[in-house]
């Protein structure tokens, strides 16, 4: 670790390293931080564009390279920010040369993927974490929060999906999004978060039964080895169910996700498209006040509020980059950071267990995956 | 038939009693009907009860016992407002007696009920219709002939929810409705509306695999024999996949019904708490205008609009009553109705389907069920 | 009085005769009455459409003239649904007849006029009543009981607006609702019922300031003589202010009428494109949970309520009049009846005020209108 | 001007002074700058907490003085986040030294200074800027855009209400924002922005009826000397009218702020609360569509949309300052820069009538202040 700051190598600097950069930069200005962030170095492999990249984002160095990076002195945390297919060995890498690693989600393409990555991590005893941005947006570490104090009892019922019109367009070109092998699933892409959110809220999944289909199913001349849409049920060791579902064919629905716990109590669900606001319905209210209440989740109690502006003004998803970076900042270098990569295979061996399920057509238990 | 007017006689005088009397009363003073509805009899066990009820439903006379009322000379149409458990058996002895019947849904407890009753109905060659009445909401009736006219494209995917709060307070005493033989399950009591919309608007379903849960297993000190939440994932002839959950312990959620559909070319949506309302996404809009509208489903162009009030003043529920049974009155005494008890016994097919698949765990093809 | 039922004859078989025959005809089915209403005659200008309109409402007879109406023997209640610029005279001559009248707002298309017919029921003891039927939609009935139950403290801020299309297509051929002398004003058409429900709720008005425009000033080759749209800052006695809109320019705006009062500790606020909701800011309540309550206005213990569906399944626009006429019908025949021709007075001078304010661009107190 | 970079001196470390250091270090990262800033120092007057600002904000270094900081020579950029009443006079300090000005809004607490403010700018003939950051919303821009592009004609009616609650406990201790001389009027501070938009998309504003109230006329011993709620009717040079309502005594309305415009072809309708979204109803459009879309305004067509996230992710309220402050950087040192002091002064003038207008109650024309 360099003295003062934390030195950071940024790997990959398409949206995902914009939106981390955005992240480490706006940080400090927002929060009181123990540590501040210096962007060391940003890898890619397009010569140019990884250097305005730099330029750009206020990282000091650039290069071709990302081994390169890893091996960097003054870099004390790798950032992971390419494609799922590359994150295991990138991760290990890291790992091997001791330096604490984020890595985008999914963790990795597959469970035994992902399982390696824990794997390296432990091994070299650094800090890991995995990008499941979206438990940092304030609304959502309120509905885990409340859910926590008992706001809505015991959770029987959790339902989530995640609408997309991606893949929509006959016409996009085959990229690495439609391999398998690189791009993992539209389960995994966008179910990771889901279940990510939901395992968080509550507890394990322990069995899945799956539907998946790829309605365009050439691109290019080429085969579309991953599903345009994907659905599930779920078993929770609790004892709850849960229905999950996620879809890039869905037209003009750009990135809708909905989620919506409802406990013996109460119910709380969120709805990105509101993404300062928590609804929640209170059992033990007034049956006079019938309905539920429209919570503005930017209150100053509320998770991250006193960071950002008064209540009304509203954040957006940049904020759950500040959020998570900020935390494990603040957490540098003891830890624990979380969620770890322990918590990214978990959530691949459910999106592993429900392609399994689509394509065998019976429950999986999610056991089955893990071994 | 009596000359000049319909006669009507309802077997039961509770919630949906009053609210098919509501129908039939109103229908002609919104719409111009080829035949006036007369309400010549109501029946009901309780006699105090149905007595009051037929003064207050503007009904001619009553009876305790829906025998005498089905053969009465009078009577044109028998409409059965009773728990489902009794249906088959009431709907069989009015076709028996030559009688057209109308039947609130679901049209049975079991596929092989509804199945007699289709036998005798086809036996009896009378006119028959189940009360899916949500089909004949205004907004619903324009999803149904914006997918038929190509607004969607080919149909993807379909996503339904019902979420109710009905049975969320295990206080409830035991009734009819936790009683498997006589209230059906909450597959059928919500879903078979749900199934009834989808399949109306996408085409047969072929296959489900479902998952069932009982959380208040005890009321009164009697087992519930139902359940209190349930999920399906479904596969259409077509192709088209789709997710439907219906629940009755969702704290806060009276009857919160969405339905959505995803084409290759564009998404609607209904959400009954927006119930003059359809969302609609368009692929082919300029993408400068890229989201979805809300189509105000009350222009004079819509459905039963001109039935009604001027754009933006709403109807409500009562509404779907008075457009389902104004259409039966006008394609008296010919018919076709529609949905008639052959679709009841298809959807009853698929919400038996489900039931079967959460029981045994696997994918269940409606073929094993209907034979 | 005849025995038994109260006759009911209807001047006008236009969209509010509709309505309120729809009112009639429901009204009993959904609650216990103490008086049924029975339609003994209607009455129109137009032969042959008001002997259909009487066939399809149920209505005994009908008439060319109204004055046979308001003379006949079996008639108990005289119902004005004719333009505005009548109603004063069949008003005066209804209750010269010694017959109870309902009348449509606005009760007259001057303050004068309107004294004129609050002279002629008061000098007759006849019950009387103004057709303010948005005062009983369920949500609207229910904010009113809220604030009169101290909800939202001391009334500080009344905001109201109405937004229509009606006047926007510059080809709409001249009708009477663009002549003052017998459609009124916008300030009045849109604007008496939300200053009747403003005042209902937050206490008489003292003082306005108005603004009128109207944007096509001629149709079909005459001059339009009413106003497009109009607004006004409004002074309560209580020391509460208000701002009131009022257009019919506004485009793909059918019908939307919002209203929001704040006060010391609370803010309630209904949007009609949400009619069976009301969204209601508790200061009270735990600071965790701020943000507005969205009350399903639906609930057994709301108004109206129980004569109604189960929450979650919701009433339109007709509900309104079924309730008002119900209310009417149940206090027949000692009332008292509310609100009643005095209201109608009072809302119409308010209406004056606002017009003389944007004539003469000042302030007037609406005592120069009451003198 | 230092080269390669702009320095930028912040006055004030405020709320302002955070939401304009994020704009500053954010923008470079998502949007390719021609200029990149440079934080060189911040003012403040408690030394403890300026210092704090300046390491959390990454700020080279403070004063006390806000004076040295005016006259610093590696400052190229004078930003002002400082209470209103003190604008004026460091706007004049800060353009007698030759630097460029950025002034939060409102520009002053009276025309009067608002003039010598553009006077002293003119004067020295510096680049000037008011902070009018909600112009620079994707969804108000996008809103400006289509107006101009003739999306909903001829502009006909403006409303707009800003709906705090910031005032409403009367246990608020006085602060600057309660002293007339110290922090404007709430007419200025929530109005000025409305006014600034209305204006920018409607055109100057002519005359003004206004009414003001202050509900709590005391805190801590001292009178209060603002405005706790206002309203205004205004008319437009085009002819168009407006209506415009700001109040801090709204309970649990946080910062609820909504700008409709109607014009003779169209509607479009923002809500802050929907900050991602714009309201567009089409008069052309097919009639059974007829409604509103919701567009989301971050399609990549959208203003500044290909700066931030993909579609349906959403900004914030930060967003506003990135776009605003990188848009003056871009036109970094040639200008212009808009909205500048002159449209500062032109707003403030509006507010000076209505203030006026409500004392008086009288119309007020604009020029009355302007001379």
């Amino acid at each position: 670790m360099t003295a003062g700051a934390v030195g950071i190598g940024i790997v990959g600097y398409g949206l995902m390293g914009k939106a981390h950069a955005f992240g480490y930069t706006a940080a400090p200005v927002m929060r009181r931080l123990r540590h501040r962030p210096s962007l060391r170095i940003i890898s890619g492999r397009d010569r140019e564009r990884v250097a305005a990249a730099a330029e750009s984002y206020g990282v000091a160095g650039w290069t071709e390279d990302w081994r390169e990076l890893v091996n960097r002195d003054d870099v004390d945390i790798v950032d992971i920010c390419t494609p799922p297919g590359t994150h295991a060995e990138i991760a290990a890498a890291a790992a091997a040369a001791g330096k604490a690693v984020i890595c985008e989600k999914p963790l990795a393409v597959s469970y035994s993927q992902a399982a390696s990555a824990v794997e390296a991590v432990t091994r070299a005893k650094v800090l890991n974490a995995v990008g499941f941005n979206y438990r940092r947006l304030p609304a959502v570490s309120l509905m885990k929060r409340m859910v926590d104090e008992g706001a809505v009892g015991q959770v029987r019922l959790v339902r989530s999906a995640w609408l997309s019109d991606e893949f929509v367009d006959p016409a996009i070109p085959f990229d690495w999004r439609f391999d398998r092998a690189m791009g993992g699933t539209t389960i995994a892409d966008l179910g990771s978060h889901m279940i990510d959110m939901a395992t968080w809220i509550a507890g394990p999944i322990v069995a899945v039964s799956g539907q998946s289909a790829t309605f365009v199913r050439e691109r290019s001349g080429r085969p579309v080895t991953v599903d345009d849409a994907s659905a599930a049920m779920v078993e929770f060791a609790s004892g709850a169910r849960g229905v999950v579902e996620m879809a890039r064919v869905a037209v003009r629905r750009p990135c809708d996700f909905t989620l919506e716990v409802n406990g013996d109590r109460g119910t709380l669900a969120f709805d990105y498209a509101r993404l300062n606001e928590l609804r929640f319905g209170d059992g033990a209210d007034r049956v006079e006040l019938y309905g539920m209440r429209r919570i503005r989740a930017e209150q100053q109690s509320h998770p991250y509020a006193r960071d950002w502006w008064p209540v009304g003004q509203g954040v957006g998803y940049g904020s759950s980059f500040v959020n998570h970076l900020g935390d494990l900042l603040d957490r540098w270098p003891d830890g624990p950071w979380e969620p770890d990569f322990a918590q990214g295979a978990a959530v691949q061996a459910v999106c592993d267990a429900i392609e399994l399920s689509a394509a065998e057509r019976r429950w999986v238990a999610v056991s089955e995956i893990t071994g």
